[in-house]
């Protein structure tokens, strides 16, 4: 157990996605994020704002990046006849999302995220065209320095 | 970063479902819980207490709530041979919450949820039957009234 | 509301499987580590180091565990072509896992998880191989002794 006190920290992160399917690796802006605020154990959570958007981990090597796309195009085929495309066109979004989630919590022990080495945190673009997202870092932990 | 102390505050919300697949809308109640407690920076965890429910986000809008139904029948089949199947008939009902997941954490931030204008956050009726449900909201963070 | 201070515990626990698809039942090591800090309100949050592995909840009994390896299978097959698997030969267990999810959050009250009674917390192994694991245990709560 760290002692010092409870503190929480947010941030909203931009940026600006390939359009369906882009995967974006996060996983440096949090590490960066998480050090920035000297907080040495605790918990950073990740959430997408959208609902056509997604957060998950994996190993951010190319292949398996491609793997993931494929993936989620055979399990939930664009236009398949869904009732919400006659009103829009990314039904296939937004259930994939459903489906893959929309936050994950990640621990921080000795100020680090314990992450392995190769599990990246990601963000998933599941809209049909390219977009400007926002994702909120949110820490919650001690800083044994207040 | 707010100042004030930490506090946590737990409810546990009860309401009746529709049974399979009843799909319901839980966003009022928890920005009303989260406004009630005065806590302007921190999070909320949903859980779903069972393992036949599951809590997502997505667009509640009456289309894509069939076609969610209508994906979660196609990548899990009703009584598709399963073993749980020759002790009881919901086999599918538990599969398809493991899937989906029991639980989600949404920051707060001014006071609000930050979810997008079209991101619900649902509770999923998975059991084969009309239940009752338990559903826990609880929300860590900064009040600085206190 | 519970009174007293916040108070944050991590533990590492260590863990060996019996290779692809081990299914590991977690919930009795995580009571027995809320019991242990003595917090009476807060959340313990569960994630899984490493990106073959995944935290779901479910019934664990024997014919829905063998049910959940099943579809599994049926959903993200083995070896169907995977571009990851030309460096590597585990794309499935990678891809199943970013499915299922790596962590879960579930809410302490009145110094319990508030789980059900069906509702247990599993360690899915995913690789190929038999693996010794680690899994965060962290608790984050009130003490109303300190």
């Amino acid at each position: 157990m760290t002692s010092g006190n409870i503190r929480i920290e947010s941030m909203i992160y931009s940026f600006n996605t390939d359009g369906e399917i882009d995967i974006i690796d996060l996983t440096e802006e949090i590490i960066t994020f998480v050090r920035k605020t000297g907080i040495l154990e605790g918990r950073v959570t990740i959430f997408c704002i959208g609902s056509t958007g997604a957060i998950a981990c994996t190993e951010f090597e190319n292949g398996l990046i491609s793997d993931n796309k494929e993936i989620l195009q055979k399990l939930i085929p664009k236009a398949a006849g869904y009732i919400h495309d006659r009103i829009d066109n990314n039904a296939h979004s937004h259930l994939r999302s459903t489906l893959l989630g929309s936050e994950i919590t990640i621990p921080v022990i000795d100020g680090e995220l314990v992450l392995g080495t190769w599990q990246q945190i990601v963000f998933f673009e599941l809209d049909v065209h390219k977009r400007s997202r926002r994702v909120v870092f949110q820490i919650l932990g001690v800083d044994p320095s207040h």
